[in-house]
C-alpha cells in the first residue's frame, strides 16, 4: 500500500510530457487520467480509488496539475508525483472539482480522452461540467507509451517472473489427492506472497474436468490420482509490475491421451515463443500455436486467443490475438498461453511471459515445460 | 478468488425482483450492472473485472439477463448466479457485446443507468450502442438496497470486525521504538491475513507527525519513544465483508498536550456512538462529535467528515457528514471515526463500525477505547 518508495528508474520523470505530446498528436485537448496503472505509469503515484475525486489534468497546450482531495494533498506531495514539478491542487470537501478542473480547462476544448478504468461515476459528472466536449478513451494515447517497456521495466518484470516460478517450483508441496482446489490455492496463495507478491492476484486450481474451463478458479472438487491439473496464479510486486505464469500437472499418472494433448500443447507453446521477434504481427504469432494445434486435430478445444499484454496491468496492451496485425517491437511484454480443452474430461494450458528483444524474444519463465508428474 | 461459495443467506435470491422494482419506480428503462460490488450483492457473483464485458443486464419491464464472454460461461453458471433463474448468455470474441446488449432492450429505451464503476471504456461503449438513450448511475437505485443491510449481513460484519479486533490486540508485538512504519505494517498485513481476511484493504501507520495527515499510508520514518501512531487498517473478508478500525497509540508515554486531545477526542467519538439511533440524522450524528471537539478548541483540527458506510465496499452509503440529513435506519452500518489533526506534530483517530439496530447502536469494533501505551 506504498505510494512512497524511490522507484526514479521504473517511474523515469518525462512520461508525462510523452503523454501530453502523444494526446496532440491525436487531436486531444486533455487527458483525464484518475487512480490506476496509468497514473501510476504517469506519475509513480499509487494514490487510492476513492470516490473523492483525484485526476492528472494533462491539457495538450497547457500545463498539467495533479487535482486532489485536500485531505490527500500531503499524500500525494509525499509520493514520487510531488517531484514531477507539477502543481498539486487540493479542494475542500464542499467543492465541485469537476467544475473546478473543467474551469482550467482551455475554453474550446471539444475532445477530452479518460483513463479506460475511470468509474462511470467520475466519466459523467466531467461529461456533466463539459456538455460541449466529447468523451473518449485516453487508453488508446497511452496504451502506446504503456506497452513499449523500458529496461528497468522488463527487469522488474522479469524479477515478478522469477517469483511466481518460485511458487510454481514448490507445487508438489500442495497439489496433492485428496486436497480439494480451495484447500491448494489457500497454500498457493500464501506462497505467493511469501515468495516477494504484495497481492495475489488470481489462483487458479482446475483439477480434472474443471481444467477445461479455461477460467474456472477453484472449487471444492477434491483432487484425485490420474488427474490432470491446470494451475494459473499471479500476483503483484511491491513495485507494482504483475506476474503470471500457467503450470499443468498430473496427480500420479494421467490418461494416454492426456499425454498426447499436452505433448502437442507444449510443442505448439515452444515454437510460439520461440517465434517472438521484431516485426511479427500478432495474429502471425497467435498462428503458430493455431495452426500446429488444428493440425493435430484439436483445433476447435484452442478456444481463446494465445495471450495478453502484462505490466501494471496483468491484461494490458498488446493482445496477442487473430485479426490483430499489430507488428511487435523491443519492449513488449505479454503471455504466451495457449490451451487445450476437453469438456468434461481435463485441459491442459501452458502460460511463460515473454518479451519481445532487438533479437528475438526472452521468457521470462523459466520452469521446466515438461509435463511434471507428482506423487499420487 | 472464489466466486462458487455457498452464501444463501448472504446473497439471497430476491434481490434482482427488487432491483427491477426500484428502478422502475425511479423511472430508469435498464439497469446495467458490470464486475464489482452492486453485481456481487445482487448475484452473489464475484466476476474478475475484465476488458471483455461482463454484464447483469435488468430492464425495467422484462426479464433480466447476464452476458458473460463465452470462456466464462461454465463459471458464471457454477457461481450462485447460476442459481437465480436468470438467462446466462455467452458471447464469442468478435461478436459485439454491447451491440448485442443493446438490441435485447426495450426498443423506446431512453434512460439507462450504469453500476458507479463500470468501466469509462464500457460506458462510453454502451453510449455508442444506445445514442438516443441517456445515461445515469445505477448506484442512486441500489444504494437503497444496499445501505439496508440483512442480519446475514451485519453477521458477516461483525465477523469482520472480530477479525481486524484480533489484530489490533496484537499490535505491541510490531509497534516498537526504531522500526520503521514500512515495517510495521508489513508485520499488521501478514496479521490480517492471518486473522481470517481474504485481501488486506490498507494498512496506514502513521507516527509522529505523520499521524496529523489522515491518509498518510506508511513511509520510512522510524517511530521514536513518546511517538503517538495512528493505525488505521482493513482487509476482506472470505465472504465479502469489509472490516475497517482505527486504534491511535502511543510508543511509551507522549507528550502531556497529546493526552488532552486524545481524551477530548475519545470522548466525542464515545458519544457519537452511544447517539447511533434510528431516525437520528447522519449530519445530527456527525455533529455529536464535532461540537464537543469544537467546543474543546480543536474544532478547525477535525477536518474531515464523521464516516462512512461499510459493506461488500470498505467506502459506501450512507456516509456521516453535515449536509446530509438522511436519517438512519435499522440495518445501517458505517464507520464512526472522528479525529484530531495538529499539522506538524502528532494526530489521533479512533474508528469503530457501528450498526443502527431497532434499539439503538451496535458497535462492532470491541477493543478497548482508552490510551494504549505500549512498551518504549
Amino acid at each position: 500500500m506504498s505510494d512512497a518508495t524511490e522507484e526514479g528508474g521504473l517511474y523515469p520523470p518525462e512520461r508525462v510530457a510523452r503523454a501530453q505530446e502523444a494526446a496532440r498528436d491525436a487531436g486531444l485537448d486533455a487527458l483525464l487520467v484518475t487512480p490506476g496503472a496509468d497514473l501510476r505509469y504517469l506519475t509513480g503515484y499509487q494514490a487510492l480509488p476513492l470516490e473523492r475525486l483525484t485526476c492528472l489534468v494533462v491539457p495538450a497546450e497547457a500545463d498539467p496539475f495533479l487535482v486532489v482531495p485536500a485531505l490527500e494533498k500531503a499524500a500525494a506531495e509525499a509520493s514520487p508525483a510531488g517531484r514531477l514539478g507539477i502543481e498539486i491542487t487540493g479542494f475542500a470537501e464542499t467543492d465541485d472539482a469537476y467544475e473546478l478542473v473543467a474551469r482550467r480547462l482551455p475554453p474550446g476544448t471539444t475532445r477530452f480522452a479518460v483513463d479506460n478504468h475511470m468509474w462511470a461515476e467520475k466519466l459523467l459528472a466531467f461529461q456533466d461540467a463539459l456538455p460541449r466536449a466529447r468523451a473518449g478513451l485516453a487508453g488508446d494515447v497511452l496504451a502506446g507509451l504503456r506497452m513499449r517497456k523500458s529496461a528497468a521495466e522488463v527487469e522488474a518484470l522479469r524479477r515478478a517472473g522469477a517469483a511466481i516460478d518460485r511458487v510454481h517450483r514448490r507445487m508438489g508441496e500442495w497439489l496433492r489427492p485428496g486436497r480439494t482446489e480451495r484447500e491448494i490455492a489457500r497454500d498457493v496463495a500464501d506462497a505467493i506472497l511469501a515468495a516477494g507478491h504484495a497481492t495475489v492476484d488470481f489462483v487458479i486450481v482446475g483439477s480434472g474436468p474443471n481444467g477445461a474451463s479455461p477460467h474456472h478458479e477453484v472449487s471444492d472438487r477434491v483432487v484425485r490420482a490420474g488427474d490432470p491439473v491446470v494451475v494459473d496464479i499471479g500476483g503483484t510486486t511491491p513495485d507494482g509490475y504483475c506476474s503470471d505464469s500457467t503450470r499443468t500437472y498430473a496427480v500420479g499418472e494421467p490418461p494416454a491421451e492426456f499425454r498426447e494433448l499436452y505433448e502437442v500443447l507444449q510443442g505448439a507453446q515452444a515454437a510460439q515463443t520461440g517465434a517472438v521477434r521484431p516485426g511479427i504481427t500478432a495474429q502471425e504469432l497467435d498462428a503458430v500455436g493455431r495452426d500446429r494445434i488444428a493440425a493435430a486435430g484439436y483445433g476447435e478445444h484452442f478456444i481463446h486467443r494465445t495471450g495478453h499484454g502484462i505490466g501494471l496491468e496483468t491484461h494490458e496492451e498488446p493482445y496477442i490475438v487473430a485479426g490483430s496485425a499489430r507488428p511487435l517491437e523491443p519492449g513488449m511484454a505479454f503471455s504466451v498461453e495457449p490451451g487445450i480443452y476437453l469438456p468434461g474430461r481435463f485441459g491442459a494450458r501452458i502460460e511463460d511471459i515473454a518479451v519481445c528483444t532487438e533479437a528475438g524474444g526472452e521468457r521470462l519463465n523459466l520452469t521446466g515445460r515438461d509435463l511434471v508428474v507428482l506423487p499420487a
